[in-house]
C-alpha cells in the first residue's frame, strides 16, 4: 500500500500535481511520545498516517492539557501545516500516542496544489469541518456534561481504541485528556470503584461493569 | 455597493460561475431577534451581510446558550449552509442581533461553484479556519480563564461594538453569551459595582472604570 492508496483525492489531481507531491513527500517513523508539532509558529507539513496514533491537544499557560481529538491510520493531520491558512490563529500540540509511521507533505507544496485544485481544496475543507465538529462536541461536553459522564465516556472510548478493558493509564494522563486536575479524576475513579464499575491498581484502570458506564453516559 | 463588491472572490470566478450566482441570489431584510438558522437540519444558504449583526450560538438540551461568535457587515455566514459539507456535524443557531440586511446564496448553488472553483473552495476554507479559531479561543476562555476575566472581556467587547459605555443588556442575556447561569453573572456584576467598575440599573450596565476592566482582563 503506497501513498496514492492512502490519499483520498489522489486520482482527482492532475499528473503535474501528482508529480509535485510525489517528488516532495517523505516518510518518517517516530516512537511513542514524540511531539510532532508545537503551536502555530511550527509548520511541519501535512501528515498522513500510515500506521499509529496521534493526539492533538491544547496547553494552558499553567501546563494544563486537554485532548481535542485523535488521529488514526489513514487520517490526515492538517493543523501541523496550519501556516497554509492565515486564518488559523490557535496553537495546538500534536504528539505520537503510539509508535507512528506517516508520510509528510511539505506545507508549501500542499498549499500550491490546493490553490489550483478545487478537489484538493474541498477535501481540505471536509477535513477541517470534521475536526471542527469534534471540537464543537468537546465544547458541549465541557459546558454541559457533568464530569462523571465525561469520565465514563472517556473510559469506554479508550477501551474501544485499545481493544481491552484493562487500561494502562495514570490519573494524571486522564486529567490531561479531559482538562481536569488529577485530584478530580482520582476522586471520581474512587467513586466508580466503590460502585464496582472499575477496579484500580497502580497505573491501571480495569473496567469491570461496562453496562453501568454506558448507563452513566446516558446511552442506556 | 452591490453583491460583487461585498463578495471577496467574485473576480476570481469564471463568467459562468458569476452568472450562476447572480441569477440565484436574493436579498432579505430581517428585524432584530429573527432566528435565521436553527441546527444542522436547516440549510438556509450562505448569508453575506450587507448591514447589521448576526450572532451564532449553541443551545443545550436545557436551553442554556453560549455565543460562539458574531458576524458584522461584509461577513459571510457559512454554517447557515452547513449541508454543503457532510462533515459538519454540529447544530448552531444564527440570530439577527440587530436589524440585518443580507444576500442569500442558495446552498446547492454555492456548493456547485465551490466544487469546481479552487478560489471559492479556498475562500471557504479561510472562513472556516477563521470561525474555528474563534471557537478555539472560546474553549481556552472557558477552560482556563476565570469568570471575572471573561465578564470583563465581554463588557469591553460589547462596549466597543455598541460604541457606548452604557450597555442595555440584562444579566440573563450576558449569561447566555457566556454560558453561565444568571445568578453567577449577577454576583460578579455586584462585585464589579462594589469595586466602582460598573454602575447597575434596571436592564443597564454602565461601565465607569474601563481601565480596571482592562486590568482584570490582564491587558494592563
Amino acid at each position: 500500500m503506497e501513498f496514492q492508496d492512502f490519499f483520498p483525492v489522489w486520482k482527482d489531481l492532475t499528473p503535474s500535481q501528482q508529480k509535485k507531491i510525489s517528488e516532495n513527500i517523505g516518510i518518517r517513523s517516530v516512537p511513542k511520545g514524540t511531539v510532532l508539532h508545537n503551536g502555530s509558529q511550527d509548520c511541519t507539513g501535512l501528515l498522513l498516517i500510515r500506521t499509529g496514533q496521534l493526539r492533538a491537544y491544547i496547553l494552558s499557560d499553567e501546563g494544563r492539557q486537554i485532548t481535542l481529538y485523535r488521529l488514526f491510520d489513514r487520517d490526515l493531520c492538517l493543523f501541523s501545516a496550519s501556516c497554509i491558512m492565515r486564518s488559523i490563529q490557535f496553537d495546538i500540540v500534536i504528539e505520537a500516542e503510539k509508535d507512528t509511521e506517516f508520510w509528510i507533505i511539505p506545507a508549501e507544496i500542499y498549499k500550491s496544489v490546493m490553490e489550483e485544485s478545487a478537489p484538493a481544496a474541498n477535501f481540505t475543507n471536509e477535513i477541517m469541518a470534521d475536526r471542527f465538529s469534534e471540537v464543537m462536541w468537546l465544547i458541549e461536553q465541557i459546558l454541559w456534561k457533568s464530569f462523571d459522564k465525561r469520565l465514563a465516556d472517556f473510559l469506554l472510548e479508550e477501551s474501544a481504541i485499545e481493544g481491552t478493558d484493562v487500561l494502562k493509564i495514570t490519573h494524571e494522563a486522564i486529567g490531561s485528556h479531559l482538562g481536569n486536575p488529577r485530584e478530580v479524576v482520582t476522586r471520581m475513579l474512587h467513586y466508580f470503584q466503590k460502585e464496582n464499575i472499575v477496579k484500580l491498581s497502580r497505573g491501571t484502570v480495569e473496567i469491570t461493569d461496562k453496562d453501568r458506564l454506558r448507563e452513566i453516559c446516558g446511552e442506556k
